[in-house]
């Protein structure tokens, strides 16, 4: 078995905490919180829930800790932290600091004989992962990325902060049109406008201007402004009956050719659609746990991304399994 | 430059080279033939053709070696040949007998000191890939695979054995309404028929007997008796207009559940659609081909499938530059 912590409880830590369940090789051993380890409730029944300071203690009873923070201000201080302990996974999203967040996590990764694996989940992850295979496989071609239709938790809390609004979900939706261009080998050049729509539907406080709140929803900068923007005002009860989930997906897709003329196309898709944003990431986090275990036992050390992995590591079938019936 | 050779200059010894040509990083260097080889002229300008059995004198000019034989007699044979020479790689098929060519392969590439992998393409290959992806993120789900629409070499040739036809085309069409429910998460059990479709293009001999022909083709047993296959007489005129490439594609899909009630559904999707099917083999096998010497030039020797080989390995570009720009 391998014995797998969880470091912060939202709902990626759920996520992670249900795909753990759902993999009959692992066994989750601990919650660790920042919050009083007493006001926290885990699904999974016998499962001891800590303080984040008192991890340590567990050194010799975990062997993957999944580091479930926030990528603004909390993973870049605690995988590195974590890092130092426990073989980690984390799901670090920005982008831009990606470079700087491998080389900090590295380095005590290595030097505490511990494996990491920075950027997992969807995307950054499995979207990126296909990003690689298809540029390798077809050099000449253009990529593409269509998001959702999904929950952009992001755009929901932006609107959450505009006077007057009791509550929000913000959809994100791929402009049809220009996904059948895509697949069609059509190659467009697309601007932000034309490959997404943003879909909103808000709570409003009794006697709000609605008006207003639209404006400053369609004309706000970097969230909006640059995309078509529908606003539909609903009331809670609707909001939790409709729209309580958290969906997403999206599809990554090469369009590409081959040939001495380079005349023949081809078309390579990536797609998931998900109904649960948080679970699925957390399924692609537990495998990827299993992997940062096999590369432990193998000896490796220091900071690994899912480009580093080899796909018969994430699996609890051997060689001969895999050859002799997926191959 | 990655030195490569050539083995055999069918449609797949075409693609590869094609492919070759299409990667900087990669020469040809010869193509080797079971032909007389003044008999053949290759595409690229400079390209030595030689003897199959004068590979020998090689051995220094040429890194990875790409056996582009057959599955059914030739590959078994000399793929572990080659290995005794060079680190090699081939599109073996024959899903049956991958455990024992595996074994063979390896066997000779390590008491050699090459790399191998075999089984390199799309099918198996890029599906095969993916559906271990797939399997690992979601472990409880189902798993479907459709193909085409694409021109099927084995039922073209099937076609073409029986009296009276002179040539013919032979697509393979997934069935949309299938495809449709797989894609909504609904985990049909589909048969063979459901599944696909057999459109046949066929030319036949002036006064041949068509409607013979139309029931021998329907019923041919493991090639069409399984499946609702339509037959159109068409002119060697049209055949060569309409119907002179070999386009394929296809989808894999993995459709799963998580959560601690198992009923939190997703969608895991890998399609391909391909103009040539012969060049995006030859594509996908000179992305391996860049991953099998950077593994031998780590000092890894044996045979590999693309199960065992990270991504990072297929691409030109270093550890640093995947993750600043495609993570």
């Amino acid at each position: 078995m391998i014995r797998i912590g969880i470091v912060g409880y939202g709902n990626l830590g759920k996520g992670v905490e249900a795909a753990v369940f759902n993999n009959e090789d692992m066994e989750l051993v601990a919650v660790f919180t920042r919050r009083d380890p007493s006001s926290l409730t885990v699904n999974t029944p016998g499962v001891k829930v800590d303080s984040y300071s008192n991890m340590a203690a567990y050194k010799d009873k975990i062997d993957i800790m999944i580091n479930c923070g926030g990528s603004a201000t909390d993973l870049p201080k605690s995988t590195p932290e974590i890092a130092e302990l426990f073989s980690v996974i984390d799901s670090f999203d920005t982008h831009a600091k990606i470079p700087e967040h491998f080389s900090n996590v590295d380095a005590k990764a290595k030097a505490n004989g511990n494996i990491a694996v920075i950027s997992c989940g969807w995307d950054p992850g499995m979207f990126s992962l296909n990003r690689l295979y298809m540029n390798a496989i077809l050099p000449n071609g253009n990529d593409y990325t269509f998001w959702g239709r999904g929950v952009s938790q992001g755009h929901s809390d932006a609107i959450r902060r505009i006077e007057g609004v009791i509550d929000a979900r913000q959809y994100t939706v791929p402009v049809e049109q220009a996904l059948a261009s895509v697949r069609a080998g059509e190659n467009p050049e697309l601007t932000t406008r034309q490959k997404h729509t943003r879909e909103c539907f808000v709570v409003a406080q009794e006697g709000a201007d609605k008006e207003r709140i639209e404006k400053e929803i369609k004309t706000m900068p970097n969230y909006f402004s640059d995309y078509d923007t529908t606003v539909t005002f609903i009331s809670m009860d609707e909001l939790k009956a409709n729209h309580s989930g958290i969906p997403h997906g999206g599809s990554v897709i090469r369009s590409g050719v081959t040939g001495f003329n380079k005349d023949v196309k081809h078309t390579i898709e990536y797609s998931l659609n998900l109904e649960s944003n948080p679970e699925f990431t957390g399924s692609v986090i537990a495998a990827y746990a299993r992997a940062a275990y096999k590369l432990l036992s193998k000896g490796e050390t220091g900071c690994k991304t899912v480009f580093d992995i080899a796909p018969a590591d994430l699996t609890y079938m051997s060689g001969e399994e895999i050859r002799a019936h997926m191959l």
